[in-house]
């Protein structure tokens, strides 16, 4: 066994269903017991932000609320099957597939959204668990993301509060004492990521919690998620490479033509 | 305190300097101990791979070791400052920022290119490891990536030994019963991830443990990272939104233009 385990990290159990209105921080109070202590970072799955905020809509067809959700489209693709994958920007900035729009364990005929505002959201939880349990914690709102360039999913940070998003490392200087410029870690995505390690998919445990970063616990009023998202003038990859071609193409058609 | 934690993530202490012909099996044993168990992941830090396996050259300008270490620039962009940012595929087929040429903490004159093949990196020191201590170790080759449309860096990984990088729900169902299909978590980068919560940056922590997913170890012969790598004809995203607008404008123009 290691002699200092520097991390753990595991998840709530007895996390009951959660439906509309359900209070999260008594739901999760009552899980976690006195098992909660200062600095404890929780993960809390969107899904069951979501569910507790009531974004449920209903919606014959996904697609349609994907459309809905919709600030923006990245990318698409149909496959030879016909079926159309959207890489979208939804209205909090993210670039991701169907917009987090939700149809996995939902009731017949309805989709689930994404939180309104997940920031706001994680503060919420963050400081009503403070208030009730007298622990400072910090919290997480994840959601599974695909990524470019790489196959798969994991989870990443879609709000926070309570908690340094970034470890910012840019003043630092490496162990050869030269300055380290370019580095800034998104802690908030791998936290995420390492309680997506012990919730399991198929099971219900939408919470988890990682001790042994206190450090990165800090104020409510810290900058959220949103401030992960990398703002559109500094994306080189605000449009897939096929859209911006033929964007490109239209353009130097037009250009090339004769006037009238 | 949790009653069980489902993982634990620590460091390993005692790592000393690695240079060129360092042997990592025996130097990760040794500061392991009796610590390491079966179905325990270590997580190494690509630049010791790199380091032990004397991928030094010598470059005066760590520009042109990018530009031997790469096979395609996917997007690049200069600041108002002169700086050029470029985004390439290296001969592993992974996209990130400089094809991993490391210019922090190498000798003066120097930069250290990514391991060769760090899948067979990773394989070579879990056969080791499993060898000489006769436990059952998975091994993932970590590397600092940046990510498209999110600003910071996790660390992913870019070999694996002896582990299982995805974590295949999608013959699963969901608590409803209905089938996953097309959840793949990608569980090394969200371990590597992990392990980097520990490290620390600036600390000399190359190496760390996570206990806890056993499941996740088997066979050296498991595909490795290589396999996370997304294939270019299923990538939206293998050009830089400028780039591929360029090259559509250049077509259309031409496209245009009254034939000769």
């Amino acid at each position: 066994m290691p002699r200092i385990p520097a991390l753990t990290v595991w998840p709530l159990e007895g996390i009951p269903e959660i439906t509309a209105g359900t209070d999260l921080v008594e739901v999760i109070a009552q899980a976690a017991g006195s098992d909660l202590a200062d600095g404890d970072i929780l993960v809390v799955t969107s899904k069951i932000v979501s569910k507790a905020e009531d974004r449920f809509v209903v919606a014959d067809d996904r697609e349609d609320a994907i459309t809905g959700e919709t600030v923006r489209v990245v990318a698409s693709r149909t496959s030879p099957t016909g079926h159309t994958t959207r890489i979208v920007e939804n209205r909090l900035g993210m670039v991701s597939a169907a917009a987090g729009v939700d149809a996995s364990n939902t009731p017949e005929g309805t989709v689930l959204l994404l939180p309104v505002d997940p920031d706001a959201s994680a503060r919420s939880i963050a400081a009503g668990l403070r208030e009730r349990l007298g622990v400072e914690v910090g919290v997480i709102v994840s959601d599974t993301l695909g990524r470019a360039w790489r196959e798969g999913q994991t989870d990443q940070a879609i709000g926070a509060g309570g908690i340094h998003v970034f470890e910012d490392l840019r003043g630092g200087t490496d162990a050869e004492g030269r300055p380290l410029i370019v580095t800034l870690p998104c802690v908030a995505d791998e936290l995420a990521g390492a309680t997506d390690l012990v919730k399991g998919k198929s099971a219900r445990l939408p919470v988890a919690v990682v001790r042994g970063r206190a450090d990165l616990v800090g104020a409510l009023d810290l900058p959220g998620a949103r401030s992960i998202v990398r703002p559109l003038e500094r994306d080189m990859f605000r449009l897939g490479a096929d859209e911006a071609y033929a964007d490109g193409f239209a353009a130097g058609a037009a250009s090339a033509r004769p006037s009238a």
